[in-house]
């Protein structure tokens, strides 16, 4: 057995210091055991993953193309595939071509590369109370401030945000960048409105700072209307896009794009080529097949079918088994249900009584910049199946009412 | 189309100044020309991809694991992978177990982890003159100070860099750590001794940095004894090792891996969740069936195979094309040969003409931290076919002579 003498403590840099574990990716772990029914990963249904057309695809790719498939790739990423992304975003309302495309290895790889590429230690960004939490350790490492903005049910107060923008200014602190989940928001389910998308152009041009959209659950809607990206609003260049095939093909191709200005996909490609050279070329083959035989879109359907009933059933399942007094924004697509649960509890500390009754989830503290959450967690409907969307709901139902009774005792 | 009207200089983090495009990335585009011979990527011969065993293996997998290779796996990477490495490393003379082993997109995301946990700006590392070009770029970008030790025939001269161990603390600089690419080192070809090997641990733990082993070309042996890895003689956990499916299998599938003491293994697993979340799960499991199977020893002496007799016809061709006076040492594995041309030559200005001739290869210059290099170039051998192999040298040889015969003309 090896044991390492050095001190390793003094060699790290000052980043290493402020990276954290990621919440979600340590209660994978915990929630391997399969007794277990978690709400907790962002995980596609397995059942949906098209495996024989994949399969098909992969033949295809293999006959026609094997040899650049399994070859070093450039780092923008294949060409066609960049062709039929711009195509696509094109239909959205995105005046963009396959230049501005980057392919990269998951959405996460897109946020490490714009912190990078734009956060000093000490920088400012700014992000919504709650957000995601990928993108909140992607900027921690690179040593950012995050300033939270609150959201309501049209998410991110874009007030709030001009108010805290003045407030820096006067203080002499220029953000670098706002990044908004704005459709479908992780955690919270809420859609923003194109107004405030607009006015968000407006704020990025007035303060000179960029907006990084990432924009992972766009296609999962089950009943709101399509509504067209920040980006596509964008006449300024300053939004910084960001959409992935792990929510609506498979999460192990590791496949996401970004959609930037001229200059900054330059310089994210000359980033980029010092984190991996390229992504998986394999993978994109495949996917770039998948998309040409019209299979995506067709599959994108099956997921909201698939998905609208698992909302439905986890919404409903709350109704039935969950204590009075907590607020529940029923989400119009995505793949999450955001609850807040009554004054007093802490869903972080209740985690530990809810891994005892073999339910798990993720307390909404992990979502927050400001400590804030204590009552929230966030709840994933599309992974489980009918049945455990009930049991598993039944489970945390009974948790938080002997977490209220307890109290209730207390007091 | 959009106009970017903020100015995005202001906005670059100060490490995006320092990060410069990679040499090789670039030539593959110019070298995308059909009629370009090009020995400059680092490419495996598209012929050696044994398409039809990885369908095969594709089959088994989607088959038997459909649902768990399309899905997120751990950051770490599948264990089964990580359990076959360990045992391959084992036979290697590592006294390692899977928990050691990190599986990586790529030995450039391994490099850009070990970059972004250790290297504070300003901080110094240690590298070979010439090095890897992905691992400055990958340090470069973490705004790192390289410091160059040269190499002769047995790799990294160990006494000039005690030399410079000794000189840099006497200024009170204190460097992370020594990247090493000891086995048929990349561009230089050689091979460092075990004395070597084992004098590095020494230093490591008198100077308290991390070795960097970085071994992409190890099992590409053509008239070599194999040799043990550093990590092999690391009884004080002081190696950061790092090897490659890319040059054994296929570069598209991205998986690289990392062994290293379980307290830097911790600490590089959190980093990489905010790198990628996980390496490519699909690629992983197609990976480990291919080795389950046996078909990997198979395929790595078929590769061998191929490659000997392509070096053999570079280094001919040498002899036969180039005019005296240029010196190359014989590389004994790996996929590259290093020239070094009569004084007065800089291989950088020369790269336009060979362009025009239609040939293609990486200058010296790439290579070194220290400006050097300017009369050496780094030729590939196992990407071309044997024809290309002759009329490449063919053209590079002519494209010397006339430079050569310029300069006599100008004396």
């Amino acid at each position: 057995m090896v044991v390492f003498i050095i001190d390793i403590n003094k060699l790290y840099s000052d980043r290493a210091g402020k990276m954290r574990k990621s919440v979600i990716r340590e209660l994978l772990k915990v929630t391997q055991d399969p007794e277990i029914i978690s709400f907790a990963g962002g995980l596609p249904n397995p059942k949906s993953f098209p495996i024989s057309d994949i399969e098909s695809c992969i033949h295809e790719v293999l006959k026609n193309h094997g040899k650049t498939a399994l070859q070093y790739g450039t780092t923008q990423g294949l060409r066609e595939l960049r062709e039929a992304i711009a195509e696509r975003s094109y239909k959205e309302g995105m005046d963009i071509s396959a230049d501005d495309v980057i392919i990269m290895s998951g959405s996460q790889q897109a946020l490490d590369t714009v912190g990078k590429l734009f956060l000093n230690p000490g920088d400012t960004a700014l992000c919504g109370l709650p957000t995601y939490l990928g993108g909140i350790n992607a900027f921690r490492s690179y040593e950012a401030n995050l300033e939270g903005i609150p959201l309501d049910g049209d998410g991110m107060q874009i007030d709030v945000l001009e108010e805290t923008l003045k407030k820096l200014r006067r203080n002499e602190i220029f953000p670098k960048f706002v990044y908004v989940v704005p459709t479908f928001q992780n955690p919270a389910g809420v859609i923003m409105p194109e107004s405030r998308r607009k006015k968000l152009i407006d704020i990025a041009n007035e303060y000179e700072l960029f907006i990084v959209e990432d924009d992972p659950y766009g296609k999962l809607r089950y009943d709101a209307n399509h509504i067209k990206p920040i980006k596509a609003f964008d006449d300024i260049g300053s939004v910084i896009y960001m959409s992935t095939f792990s929510k609506i093909l498979s999460p192990g191709f590791r496949l996401a794009w970004t959609i930037a200005n001229p200059e900054a996909t330059r310089k994210m490609i000359i980033c980029k080529q010092a984190l991996d050279l390229c992504t998986n070329t394999f993978t994109q083959f495949i996917t770039l097949e998948f998309i040409k035989r019209g299979s995506l879109d067709l599959h994108i359907m099956k997921l909201c079918e698939m998905y609208k009933p698992k909302r439905d059933t986890m919404i409903e399942a709350m109704e039935k088994y969950f204590p009075d007094g907590y607020t529940c924004h029923k989400p119009k697509g995505g793949m999450f249900a955001w609850v807040t649960l009554p004054e007093g509890i802490d869903t972080e500390v209740m985690f530990l009584d809810a891994i005892k009754e073999k339910v798990a989830y993720v307390h909404g503290k992990a979502f927050h910049v400001d400590g804030g959450g204590a009552r929230s967690m966030r709840l994933n409907f599309s992974y489980s199946t009918d049945e455990q969307l009930d049991e598993g709901m039944k489970r945390l139902g009974s948790v938080i009412k002997k977490k209220l009774e307890k109290q209730e005792t207390v007091v």
